[in-house]
């Protein structure tokens, strides 16, 4: 039997993730770091979903996003074998940075609120860099 | 485009994967203790595809597989956003324990070799347990 | 050469990590979530400090402490090899929850803000209960 | 109370380390790719010991130390709060590579033994490479 979700309008993205034992930590949930790598996943992928390969782009262009700021709130704690969505909602674009909130839901219950500032850098010197135009327009779909 | 791999015969089970920034170090491929997530990832979707879910595994019969002694070869490094195909292939059943051969692989180019004796244990007590016939069944399949 | 840092009297608890391979990602710096992990390490440390084992915590008394909210702000990356400096500082406390602000800092150089929101609960359960007092009390020295 | 470990003469090195949160899964124990990294970090803070740094090693000398082959068998497993005792023996040295034996101990109880080939790379090719002469030696000491 499928997840069946109904998404709000405003979410860009989504996608389904497995919590496995790596995930999880001696008190028997997901171990609160590890939640921050599920919305980088779901970042990459909603990248991916759009032909951009973040390698590729380091390597030919020397541009990578990185991350400036984050903000979780934990509501309710993921379990080993959960099949947990993980949601991404572009909230605001500027010339250098996005700003983008994002959830881990299951069964239409939120688990975990997040937003986060990514900032677009030249891979060698961490330094900020305008998105290029072709990425920058993926955030407005 | 999708991979095409044409699986021998005694792979049991294959399962593919994508490889994060999580995943990596700064030596630019996947840190060589993350290579054993991905292998655990496809012993755990493995058991899922035959209906077994560790988490009521562990809290209903007070059962968990552990791992008793692992092999890896590491051959040729995986990258981000690399898609690898972890492979699964059952090697000697015993009474209370199974020995897996597993590969990473990528175009038909196996990335990294790996064996695997797991024990099944009393979830508490870590003590060696006789593994319970249904799920010994899946094993001979 | 020790690294020499005048805590300010509002830090209550410092130590120093290191960065290994396995805390870096390909951009060649510490991967974002990672952070979080040293961040809980000096927390663990500190209730250490004053002979509090979370592990006995949990067996014996069915406590834990939990993540509810957290707050990350990125200014300089770690490295590959780097010895940062973790603090503690506390802000609030509460019947069943603390907030504190940490820092990782290297040579005074503040290189990721944190804030973090901790409720005690039963490790069970998960549901809010008091701290214990003489753990309470460690907040305030 | 310290960890009294009388050392065998065949131990070249050996370093403590904490168990945190973040080394568990909900098994309640380490997660078994873990213990991988504390053998990694055994293998880093030997080299800085004598005053290799590897990040330095990469950057001007396009040098890095790759696992080729590991072989891990765990008795006893480490799990929350416990310090733990991570041995190196230099077990045999080649031109382009090294075979070590490592343990993690704990109050004279071995929890985990592991056997690893460390292979000398060029840092951007991935080819082996002769091992420097004066990184050689430490492995004779």
């Amino acid at each position: 039997m499928k997840l069946q979700i109904a998404m709000p309008k405003s979410v860009n993205f989504f996608k389904k993730y497995r919590i496995y034992y790596e995930d999880t930590d001696s008190g028997g949930v997901v171990y609160y770091a590890n939640y921050l790598k599920f919305f980088e996943r779901c970042r990459t992928d909603f990248l991916r979903s759009h032909g951009i390969n973040q390698r590729s782009l380091s390597e030919e262009q020397s541009i990578a996003f990185v991350v400036r700021k984050c903000n979780a709130e934990y509501l309710i704690p993921a379990r080993l074998d959960d099949e947990v969505t993980v949601t991404l909602q572009v909230k605001e674009v500027r010339a250098a940075s996005v700003k983008l909130i994002q959830k881990m839901i299951i069964n239409n219950i939120i688990l975990c609120n997040f937003e986060v500032d990514i900032v677009c850098v030249d891979s060698e010197k961490f330094k900020p860099k305008k998105i290029p135009s072709d990425i920058k327009n993926i955030f407005f779909i």
